[in-house]
């Protein structure tokens, strides 16, 4: 199953290109990722646990520009014990403008930690 | 005696307009604030004691584009028992392009705290 | 009558005091001012004709932090040939965390100019 | 050969974590990047002709923090017609904490375009 949320693109997530400065793109999927954990309410996003980004392999498509409204498509590729692999797309008028693959590791206390029981149901019924 | 301190605009400090967006003034000015009190050695600027923006006065009056080397220029306006109203303009090619007067209060153990004689004689070199 | 509209606080926002950098309290009202001309469709809001800020007063009151749901609320103060003064604040939970008075040009064909009768009538309804 | 530049780590690149936002190490990257075309003044950095970032994979090994000083380190991997595969390292106390392959293609008069005999000097310069 798979998450989606929509944001607009504003002032600030331009450059002097005209579209979204590329690091930005990277910004809508975090924001993408904290919205689905934070809507389920079965942890993960606090102080104590959080997940954090381990690595990521991005193509940059094509550009979103000011105004545009593009939605981030967020998917489970792969659960480990205490990490997970996303894919990450977003899309603009239906064409994919960004594809990643991101692999974010579990950290609770503070060390990469087994995932709940209920973060890995989470991330299984997003594969 | 005014500190001076020089910038490149990179594209992420620019927008869609081809100028830089305006709110990344307020970070060139954060960055000349911290490097000001790092060089000094003379404490407020760490976890236990830090300053904290109270208020901000800012005129944008011309703009900065990619590739330009910005100047930032700080002295003291008036220093009080636990805050310092500061001015800080930017120049390009000796004009001034932003000029803001930025109020701070200074933060220790996590409440509003007298400076310290140190913080205190710099502010006063500062005026 | 007065706008709001309501945004989610992202790591991106924050900062390493924990909570959201000083200078991105300007990013969220300047998304605020454009959602509002956008939902409007009277222009002011394209390559040809758009705002610029000129000068901002804020005051930084107190924080907001991770996850938050912020509102800003924006409303006309003053409405001149060619600008307008806005007074946009930021509330949490219902109190006054950001208070700014910020004062727009309006730029078309990239010099200042009348405000149209359409924009001028908007904000009218906006003291 | 390559080519090395450093920054400064502000409040304004880290977040409620308190440690360099992900996609900030792309920033300091692309600044890197900019730096290094802008010093050979070889071109490949205006208006008409610049590159774009077409993709990117990289591992966030460990996190640099507010202050410190990191330094990016450039060289090229692969040189293509019309595109150059970067490595990119950011090392902090010697360390490496972060490392991203960069794909830039190189667009002139809006369309991707053949490196000049300029830039593809300077890319193999970098090998």
């Amino acid at each position: 199953m798979q998450k989606e949320i929509s944001f607009r693109v504003y002032y600030e997530d331009t450059d002097a290109q005209g579209i979204v400065y590329h690091a930005n793109y990277l910004k809508f999927c975090e924001r993408a990722r904290s919205e689905m954990l934070l809507s389920q309410n079965i942890g993960g996003f606090s102080d104590r646990e959080y997940f954090i980004l381990r690595s990521v392999q991005a193509d940059f498509i094509s550009p979103a520009r000011l105004n545009d409204i593009i939605t981030v498509h967020t998917k489970a590729l792969q659960i480990g014990a205490s990490k997970v692999i996303l894919e990450q797309s977003i899309s603009l008028n239906e064409s994919t403008i960004f594809l990643a693959k991101v692999t974010l590791a579990y950290i609770k206390d503070k060390k990469p930690s087994r995932l709940s029981e209920q973060l890995r149901e989470f991330f299984i019924s997003c594969l």
